[in-house]
């Protein structure tokens, strides 16, 4: 999942072309805190009736995405962009509709905004509320999807924020269209069309404008491949959410059900190779290696997965199976995105946490066991987003989770952790109602 | 509030000190995050007896922290640092038992870790949990109050986290004395001595070197003047949480009581006028202005506040009023600290919500009004931490809203807003425990 095509340089602007651009990003960033404080007012009701509007038009209007659609896959194609790039970039009638879909979903979430998460009245009298408020304005950073431009808008909508959108260049004319269409939607719901706008994207400096417009934008969320992310969270001086990247283990433990621990690693590793929260290493406790590992192996064989296995695994395993060979220091750090696995015997659970703390990003650990003792250390002493205790690492999901939808899986430990949903779109704000209530001295 | 003496800056440091001074704050960090391991696992009672013990320490050894502080107050006269710098500074033995009792209030305090904030089982079974869990590495940047020093380290204890200390070279030697202590606490409570500890301070590139040291520290709170605080925010990469600039309005609507309004504009203004809740400008309605500011300019002199008045202020109060001078741009933005009041007429309540939001710092804005609609237009309208409805600006703080101590005011949107308790001071992590749960394709 790393990628550098769009890590943020400003190195390829002239300094009065970046002045204007600055200027442009942060004029966006202006009419965006406008409509802002017109979203933050507007009623469920309403923004679900643009929602669902928004989901009627994309699929009204799709021969026009399509068209639009059609040329940035042939300059894509001309510009000889690799296969997978130009497959995240197609769009069809079937992914328009999945779009459209997606936003219905969100229509139907509950709105966020106005809940009260605590209150109390105090004992001089005072009442005390602290409820949900949108964030403000919200800046994505991410690469070639299309999909992720009404994803982001449809969230950003219902949690009552505007968004900035600064996708990939290779997407341009696809963006555009589609928040063509979703601006006119809003404007036909007298509401303001800023609330959803495109930053330039063909200078990579406009990445730069938008994660350092201190006070104009409230929160970056980059999404994409590791180069792109870390650039972000690196240089961005608005606060940044950081996304995604997962280096997630499958830890089997002395007291696991064997069969039960295949399923879960299998599930883990090969339901999907390219997601964040597939299992990128196996570590197994020394006393049932000898019996599990032959079981593991041959089923990751089936299902086409080679085993970097370290030398115990070897030992085990010989030298016979023919999809295990050995693992160098770098399998441990790396997220393969691919049917690979790293695996390990470890002597005991301390030493598959230590490991797990040494080499994982704090996205998804999951452990095997039937012994209550382990499964509650493992949970305890685990420093991650997820923790799964009998489960496939692939439960780390916005939808899984029931939050309907997600905008990302935050791997940082401030404001949200996990995967995204509405509620992580959201700040909050004490309100304090009294009857002349003023503080005694000291 | 304003400083500058404590500005990050690494132009004084040579480079290879500067690496040597790098190592030695990371090695700090790492040290930290061992030990954060060990923390987050004590419980309550564990860490409640650590915290009573820290007190007690704190008044059997009070001799050697003073001793310690009366070294920093000599080298501070010397050095002719200001009154107010070397007052700050200023530990007693008074000040030592007010340190012992904060540690007794936040034992005395529930312990957020392990708190289940969401949890269900989900339609497949899987039983999910979202639980409190620690930070980790909690950086503090601050001054010459060594008092922070204590109270951050009760804090950073209660919540399961390990916490740097930057504190000002000012008050290095009673800081190390305060820390020697608390660390023989620890050790004695067979818990790392490592969860607290110093930062170097005589260099200010060590500031630089621990706001910048990602993925060893989870989140820095910087606590100090303006200048402080945003050249923290603004060169970080760790996670940094902005506290404590409060240009704080108060807005006497049309419909106000005006005794009640008097009430709560004095008490707002002249109760403390150092602390960041106080306001810093009056907002009259139009309609009762020529009633409103005679009344409300005679009390602020009673109180000795200078009113910094806009053309209409000076219109209704004439020239005649000793406490009233014209106002100019800048008093609008300005956070006085002192006995001075900035005030204008507005012609509506929205254009009371303009000028907030124009000029406010987003930490405590109140409204005086007898009217609901016009309390519930400012509450929803206005975008700050706390919103105060007939109630003064100096509520919003920590000990107030019932949280027992906070160790800042969040004025930012992300993680956390308003006071910060110990809530505050954690992160969550979602448990899933399943029966051999695996997610089906697609």
């Amino acid at each position: 999942m790393t990628t550098t095509t769009e890590s943020p340089s400003t190195t390829d602007t002239a300094p009065a072309q970046g002045e204007e651009l600055r200027a442009q990003v942060h004029d966006a960033a202006r009419r965006g805190q406008r409509a802002a404080g017109d979203l933050a007012l507007a009623n469920r009701d309403a923004k679900d009736a643009v929602l669902h509007a928004m989901a009627d038009a994309l699929l009204e209007r799709d021969a026009e995405i399509l068209e639009a659609n059609g040329r940035d896959l042939e300059t894509a194609r001309e510009a000889g962009l690799p296969g997978s790039t130009v497959d995240r970039l197609t769009l069809t009638t079937d992914r328009v509709a999945s779009m459209a879909e997606g936003l219905r979903t969100v229509a139907a979430l509950p709105d966020p905004i106005g809940e009260v998460v605590r209150g109390s009245v105090l004992p001089n009298g005072l009442q005390l509320q602290q409820v949900r408020v949108p964030l403000g304005v919200v800046g994505m950073v991410y690469e070639g999807r299309p999909n992720v431009t009404v994803d982001a808008a449809g969230l950003a909508l219902k949690s009552g924020n505007a968004v900035l959108l600064r996708g990939s260049s290779s997407a341009e004319r696809s963006n555009a269209a589609l928040v063509s269409i979703l601006a006119d939607v809003l404007r036909a719901h007298a509401l303001p069309a800023e609330a959803v706008q495109l930053v330039p994207c063909h200078d990579r400096a406009s990445v730069q404008h938008l994660i350092t417009a201190r006070g104009l934008v409230d929160v970056v969320i980059p999404r994409g491949g590791a180069g792109l992310i870390s650039a972000v969270v690196e240089q961005a001086t608005v606060p940044a959410i950081e996304t995604g990247a997962g280096n997630c283990h499958v830890y089997v433990d002395a007291h696991a059900d064997l069969d039960t621990a295949v399923r879960i690693l299998l599930n883990s590793k090969a339901r999907r190779v390219s997601v964040c929260n597939a299992a990128e290493t196996l570590l197994v406790h020394r006393d049932i290696a000898e019996e599990f590992l032959p079981k593991a192996i041959a089923a990751l064989r089936s299902a086409g997965v080679t085993v970097h296995g370290d030398k115990r695994v070897l030992d085990v395993e010989g030298a016979g199976a023919s999809n295990v060979v050995a693992a160098t220091d770098e399998d441990w750090e790396t997220e393969y995105g691919s049917l690979d696995i790293a695996a390990a015997v470890v002597d005991s659970l301390p030493e598959a946490v230590a490991h797990i703390a040494e080499h994982g990003t704090g996205h998804t650990e999951a452990i095997v066991t039937a012994d209550l003792r382990s499964a509650r250390q493992f949970s305890a002493r685990v420093d991650a987003a997820a923790v799964m205790v009998n489960a496939s690492t692939a439960f780390t999901d916005g939808a899984q989770f029931g939050m309907g939808a997600e905008i990302g899986i935050s791997t940082q430990k401030l404001h949200a952790r996990g995967p995204m949903g509405l509620p992580e779109l959201t700040s909050t704000k004490w309100l304090a109602f009294g009857d002349g209530h003023v503080r005694p001295a000291g």
